[in-house]
């Protein structure tokens, strides 16, 4: 938080203001790209619609104005906020409360204290992160999320939707069983691994993600459909439930583990790519024992095994080319 | 710990001792004085003797006794010694080990045994806190009573004397229906958010605890009667459980963090009231959801809300006026 | 990871690699030395097959192998790696594994994937730890296993042995009662607290275990049997299970926190082991905790105990003597 008075929300201007916005929701996947994150609010708000839940794509919209308008009224450090970092934590948690919680007012008025709280808890986090090299990622939407979600339990005015499951809700009932049907249902599954990275199970939405991630970052858009493919199949190797399998549950963090780890803070080559791999596997473990771990709390993982597998990953500091690894270049650079 | 072999238990002297006790007990809110330490320990006593539970207030007494008196054995730095900084943990503890586990020698035994460790787990804690510019707080009192409640589960000595509960035990049991009742009945619920800070459900000792704060500090005085009276509000709206507001329950971490943000690592101002304002919201959501987390363990939350949401809101290390924000300064200064 | 191609697993030879194996099995206790290792490895064998479980022995054999090559093939430093520091983590695996999971395929698969990720797991914690001059110990074990334990309750392709249980499993059933019998017994229950750290339930293989830590260092072997011994009477006082006390598992960890503070981190002296002795009865406490922590997920402790009560003892940086206290020393002397 500098001294200065200027670059206030207000002196951004509508457009640059939207071109942040846009940012922020690219920033989920380590893009840093205004028409990625275009397509990705599309790709929101067709999921959302069709599967009769328009309020998560509303409440992404909500959830990436507040955070942002937060870093301006802060006054945090400028660089960060127009590349989108003071949006992607507050996107997500706007497409988490309507999907886990009822649709009352409080609900949303939680909404914009989350989404606003993982502003400075990011800031936080990294903070505390810095001197190992690494960043909180998506860790402050999980956070601040599993406290509102554990608070629904107890708190009347914010109810939970699905008490009873440990896992993502599923917004549409397409069973789909593995190996009795066509490539073209192994495709689609494919796609819905990435559509839930924001929460939603559409393959048209997850179509649209990758368009959005190859405006940005072919690379990119290569990592997200291995990390999808791969993690399905570790998952069928593994026995995870194929109903999940199914949905795309096993996939969303394996997607971003593969950006962060063969594209955002490794050069992409064979180590990396290798080495990548290997935290698609582990990410599905992970993922797989916090569904257990959360279970009994009745809130969902969301991002954290992604988080934790990344950690674990990059705290070693393992270098695979000439250059010293800069974890934290994910900043300065995107 | 200095090779210095000054400063021992013995060369303080009786009265030098006992000041620092009564230190102690203000430092659990912050303050560094013996008349506000004084009436505390009032306030726990008559709590203690008007609810039939006398050995909250002996429990607090020896708890404080043995935690400084550890410091010294282990001939930790003076200065934080001379200021109650080794106390506040231990009387913490005091009162939490009659109010959760049956009145048994080794429950004797167990609560001198972890006053005195919380004593090293805070120079442990702070250690590896500092490098963030935070401070451990009563969070060695949470993570060792924790430990010591977790364990009565299974270790017939010190048996556990409300396990189907998972919230603070309440010494008496008037139940008051908001709304329903006058003004007064509002300022006794009020009252009992400050006395709960040291697990006591009496108005009469949160008067004697708010008299002790002005005796210090009349910032600290008005934001702890803030932080009961938001924090109140706040679980009403949120539609918490009227039981536990009653008692006070959602509002001691909420006083603390208010004395924490808005009057002890903040200088008192606008911006910082809004600052402490937003803290107190976070800690009723954070206390919420700690509650639904330690329930499947038969455990309490104790202050770890407080803990928790002033590390989240300190560790972005924003500042409000000229000043560099020293978040130790509570070492050095109180 | 050095850009230095030399020294990689070829370059060893065969006796060189086995001797580092050794090492890899006796680090588990601090111990750098092949000869106790082999002790560690016959004792391992001799429990197995004991008890009618053999793949605990080969598991083991191939969790050391597996995280050492690790180590060589991501080029990790040289030193540690001829320290057996590469395969102490690995080789818990192993035990675990088979002890905790059905033997099916995919479990080996499991175990040599576990085993690999604790080399890198290690390295990554050192580095978080390093500026509080503590080292990760037996975590990168703890917290793998815990991954795939957790997991192995939702991926049908190893599932887990005893989901009920959230204790060690027993590999055998004497049940001895404390008291009734001789002091021959209560020798038995003494060692089996040795056996344990390695997941083993034999007096003969803590007979063993206690030989291999001589023919090292007298004064560890001295401190694990006081550690086994003090920690045994601590369950007693405090009313622990007699089953649970009787199959040596309250003192597994509190003899690797014994070895740890009395002989590794500190110099032995009186001052060094009244603090052992105090880490020790602690110890007991955490376990008891943690046992009824873990018990919702099915999992069990394992060293956890071990781990947090000697970081809570190292923290503080006490020193007993005129020398600095280097917690890091153990990557360098031993």
């Amino acid at each position: 938080m500098t001294t200065s008075t200027h670059s206030r929300i207000f002196d951004v201007g509508i457009f640059g203001f939207i071109k942040i916005l846009l940012r922020g929701a690219a920033q989920v996947m380590f893009q840093c790209n205004a028409w990625c994150g275009l397509l990705f609010i599309v790709g929101i708000f067709w999921g959302a619609y069709s599967s009769g839940m328009p309020e998560v794509g509303w409440g992404a919209l909500l959830g990436v104005m507040v955070s942002t308008a937060t870093g301006f009224i802060l006054n945090l450090q400028q660089e960060e906020g127009f590349e989108g970092l003071w949006g992607f934590n507050g996107i997500l948690v706007g497409c988490a409360f309507p999907t886990f919680l009822g649709n009352t007012v409080w609900m949303w008025f939680a909404l914009a204290l989350c989404a606003a709280f993982t502003t400075w808890v990011r800031t936080g986090l990294n903070n505390l992160m810095r001197g190992w090299g690494i960043n909180s990622f998506t860790f402050p939407f999980v956070l601040c999320v599993w406290f509102f979600l554990l608070a629904s339990h107890t708190m009347h005015s914010i109810p939970p939707l699905n008490t009873s499951s440990h896992v993502l809700s599923t917004l549409h009932g397409i069973h789909f069983h593995l190996g009795l049907d066509g490539a073209w249902e192994v495709v689609k599954v494919w796609l819905r691994g990435l559509s839930q990275v924001f929460l939603i199970d559409s393959w048209v939405t997850g179509l649209l993600f990758f368009l959005g991630l190859c405006a940005s970052n072919r690379w990119a858009a290569l990592w997200a459909v291995i990390g999808s493919a791969l993690s399905m199949g570790m998952a069928i190797v593994m026995g995870l439930p194929v109903e999940h399998i199914n949905e795309g549950l096993y996939s969303f963090s394996a997607v971003l583990t593969a950006i962060a780890l063969a594209v955002t803070f490794y050069e992409p080559s064979w180590r990396s790519a290798a080495w990548a791999a290997l935290g698609i596997m582990v990410t599905v473990v992970v993922q797989a024992a916090m569904n257990v771990w959360v279970q009994p709390f009745g809130i969902a993982s969301l991002t954290a095994p992604f988080c934790i597998t990344t950690w674990l990953f990059l705290l070693p500091m393992f270098r695979f080319d000439d250059k010293h690894p800069d974890h934290t270049a994910w900043h300065h650079r995107s």
